[in-house]
């Protein structure tokens, strides 16, 4: 077990002497450490730390992967009849799964604003929904990513995939200004640029459907260049393998500390995949997507055992919001939750999660409730990094990872695509109790026999909220009668409005509106746009 | 791995030789068989062959457990988030889990019939719907159970639980009459008496509901006999486990092979669990009921390993049908699956099931097409028990389980709760394509939000039928254009008229109708009926 110097930016393990008068600061041999003269001790070590850089080596490792409009019930070990994923599998047999974690939001980019910060989406303003290839702002950079809570510490880190974080004037918001030293991907979604004459599946199967014909096509973007134009979906895992990959080895070569942020395309639509999985499942274009994400999941653990550091290295998994069931077939599984993307409803926001560190977390299930938030304050905990100065809503899940402990969080709150102050949050989850506030489909979610979950279930607000017990049903078919728990309401009630009076709302960066000149082109000059921006 | 000597009745390993010129049938240790000289040797072995029962202590064991209105997504290895099934998880963890079994009814009597003889139940007779306690019929005496396929090669028999395959005039249609040495249990359905007076959780919670009021209390019986009227739920599964263990450790004792089948009465409605389960699931009534048989699933496994006899021990876990949705969060949960208990969706037949044999079975899962029907040929194929000479409905499932290889079924047919020539089959499923001809709601799957679910959805006809990817789109949510699947519907067709022609319904068993004077009662001639039935 490790112990956190995380002042001093040091740590240890169990073969040396926590001293207990210090506190969970230090961690010495016991030599160094004479019977009740601690902080002599603390003194003496601290006139002789080393550089934080020789000890870098021993620093864990962290990967965190992100699967895209991936439902509660698309992984075989979730539940899917059809979904061939035997390394998310494992992943899952050899760590520890979790049931009961949240993303922060039912849509794409103020999912991944908090998972990268901590922090809902509402303080950093990623909100409402998601940012365009033309847009003005992005994920402001006084925020802090995980990126730059570990930078400190040396570690080498990377992003390869979807960053959907903005771009803006000059590549302003792009991965490279917020704490990444190398980024190979796309950097939005990959359906924001016409994609009907992409080739999705070979040997040349045109991608399904039209996606944004307004925009310029869609860019694979190495650091802050444009490496090509529109992006080739059939080569793309491939290139994201191996340069994952590749930073993997030569990070473990160098001795350096790492974090890889590998936010997958897949399995969002359009869905696509080379020739290594395509057709290879059983369960059509979505399948074989989920199939494509899953081998680099297994080339990920590979090049981790190949490197020598598999055994130092915390591999976490989830996904930034529910299934998009209007795609029918072609779209993900929210399993045995309600509705799926878009809405607040628990399939739009319950995720598959894994959490793999051999030797260090023991496998099993986890029932705790957890969050895309929590991952940051976990991490920083493990590495011994300093937390940032701002407010943070995750809390360390250390006690979940290494001891199959209580969470530390209580609440999980919800809000929708479009959060507004006037509204506050369309729910709150206290620990097994759920209250709706308001409801409300979406035209993501719609499409499956549940009326509730498509577009023409307009906004609707219950006083008293819905109340659901979701151990007992998960669904949220059943509202319990509220005048038989007034005291749960009450102490949602009380949650409810002390989460909403410390939550400052920063200022919307969607709202900043778009600006076509700032797409993304290749040949920056060329007329007429967006058509004329293709290279590579 | 295991070759049968089905016709001989004679298995061995792979540390012996198979003789290639005599097929599968036969297996020998290399030093009994010159080259070329196989068929001598097969004259040979025959003139020594020793009495059957001389080896009887080398057959395998068999235990078959069966859940009652299960879900699909009701264990934890099946996806649900808050059911505690350890032990079934562990089982499927060590065994082999399948993602596309199938029960062949979506009510509880029918299905039974169906597990036990390998025969649809409209071979056997036993629908529409299910037995009564006064039910005239039962499961027709010449039919061969799979107790009675093992008997002959000295196999100790038990049964334990419910039965529900009539118990008719003087006990005529009870288990010990159907191949079973040794019978405690209930004989049928444990709300088919009245349960509002009885406790279902400690210390003194009354069973929640009022099942069957116009029936005598529910009795447990030991043989033929009634032990115990009304039953004592909190007590019944230590007594359930304690027989089962019992029965394990005494014929393992005695070096005799045996089958132990045990059909829970969980997780029927009304939910009841003792006090180990009581309280200690977080999913409420149905999640300590589930809770309750996994601990016993957990005790039999350790007795086995007690016993010795584990490596010597296939058991087969599944469920009878679908979950009872009406009975909101009392009720189990299909996960992905449309509907449940009731209809011919995919919800209310499609179930988890497990098969562990430790070194024989690699753990694993599969995709391939099974169902209950498959249960007594496999087991009479691994014993090397002769076949019943009757039509058979079901396949050998040795190539799924010993060699993870593809499954010799091909179609699954899907009966409704009432059955009739002129309707035929409301559903086929060929490869991962299923036709529904007719679909219908049903009162057990009122209560979801899927209207298709409910009793007012009346019969209706579809014609061409709803064809849907059980692959791609599990859930039965988008049907395909049948103009583009042209020979699909044919090959559909061809299997569904090939079936219906080789189907010879047998006398409805369910219609010769009830006579309360049947009703088992513990003091016979006692007055007012059936309140007066009442003992220990």
């Amino acid at each position: 077990m490790l112990y956190n110097l995380s002042r001093l930016g040091y740590k240890c393990n169990d073969s040396f002497l926590l001293c207990g008068l210090c506190g969970p600061l230090l961690c010495l041999p016991p030599v160094f450490i004479p019977a009740m003269d601690c902080f002599k001790t603390v003194i003496f070590i601290s006139a002789i730390l080393l550089p934080l850089e020789s000890l870098g080596s021993d620093r864990p490792n962290f990967i965190l992967l992100f699967a895209d409009d991936l439902g509660f019930g698309d992984l075989g070990c979730y539940g899917h009849p059809s979904s061939i994923t035997p390394n998310l599998d494992k992943l899952a047999a050899e760590g520890l799964r979790f049931t009961d974690f949240y993303a922060t939001s039912p849509v794409c980019s103020p999912s991944r604003a908090s998972l990268l910060t901590g922090r809902y989406q509402t303080r950093s303003g990623v909100y409402p929904g998601v940012f365009y290839p033309g847009s003005r702002g992005g994920l402001p950079l006084n925020e802090t990513t995980i990126a730059e809570v570990l930078k400190p510490l040396g570690y080498a880190t990377a992003l390869v995939g979807k960053w959907h974080l903005g771009v803006g004037p000059g590549g302003t918001f792009l991965p490279t200004r917020q704490g990444f030293d190398h980024y190979l991907g796309v950097p939005y979604s990959h359906d924001q640029g016409p994609c009907h004459n992409l080739t999705c599946f070979p040997p040349d199967i045109k991608c399904f459907g039209f996606c944004d014909l307004g925009a310029v096509a869609v860019p694979l973007m190495a650091n802050e260049t444009i490496k090509q134009q529109p992006v080739s979906f059939l080569d793309l895992e491939k290139a994201y393998s191996d340069f994952a990959t590749g930073f993997i080895s030569s990070s473990a070569k160098r001795k350096q500390p790492f974090f890889l942020y590998y936010p997958s395309h897949h399995t969002h639509y359009p869905q696509y995949a080379g020739k290594m999985a395509a057709g290879a499942s059983s369960r059509g274009p979505f399948g074989d997507a989920l199939m494509e994400f899953d081998l680099t999941v297994g080339n990920l653990i590979q090049a981790l055992r190949d490197s020598g550091v598999d055994n130092n290295t915390l591999v976490f998994f989830t996904a930034d919001n529910g299934p998009e069931l209007m795609r029918r077939s072609r779209g993900g599984n929210s399993g045995l939750l309600k509705c799926g993307k878009g809405t607040t409803y628990d399939g739009g926001m319950r995720e598959p999660a894994i959490a793999r560190w051999p030797r260090r977390i023991k496998p099993g299930v986890t029932h705790e409730l957890a969050s895309t938030l929590d991952v940051l304050p976990t991490i920083a905990s493990i590495a011994g990094a300093a937390l940032p100065r701002v407010p943070l809503d995750g809390v360390d899940m250390g006690d979940i990872l290494f001891r199959h402990g209580p969470s530390k969080r209580k609440a999980m709150f919800y809000y929708p695509t479009d959060p507004r102050e006037k509204y506050g949050v369309f729910a709150v989850r206290l620990g097994k109790y759920k209250a709706n506030y308001y409801t409300r489909g979406a035209t993501h979610s719609d499409s499956t026999p549940d009326q509730d979950c498509h577009l023409t279930a307009f906004l609707k607000r219950h006083d008293p909220p819905l109340l659901f017990d979701l151990e007992a049903d998960p669904s949220e078919n059943y509202d319990l009668n509220p005048a038989r728990y007034q005291d749960v309401l009450q102490r949602i009630r009380a949650a409810k409005a002390d989460f909403e009076e410390g939550m400052l709302f920063g200022e919307s960066q969607v709202e900043k509106g778009i600006d076509p000149a700032l797409e993304p082109c290749c040949t920056p000059a060329c007329t007429p746009k967006p058509s004329c921006c293709a290279c590579g």
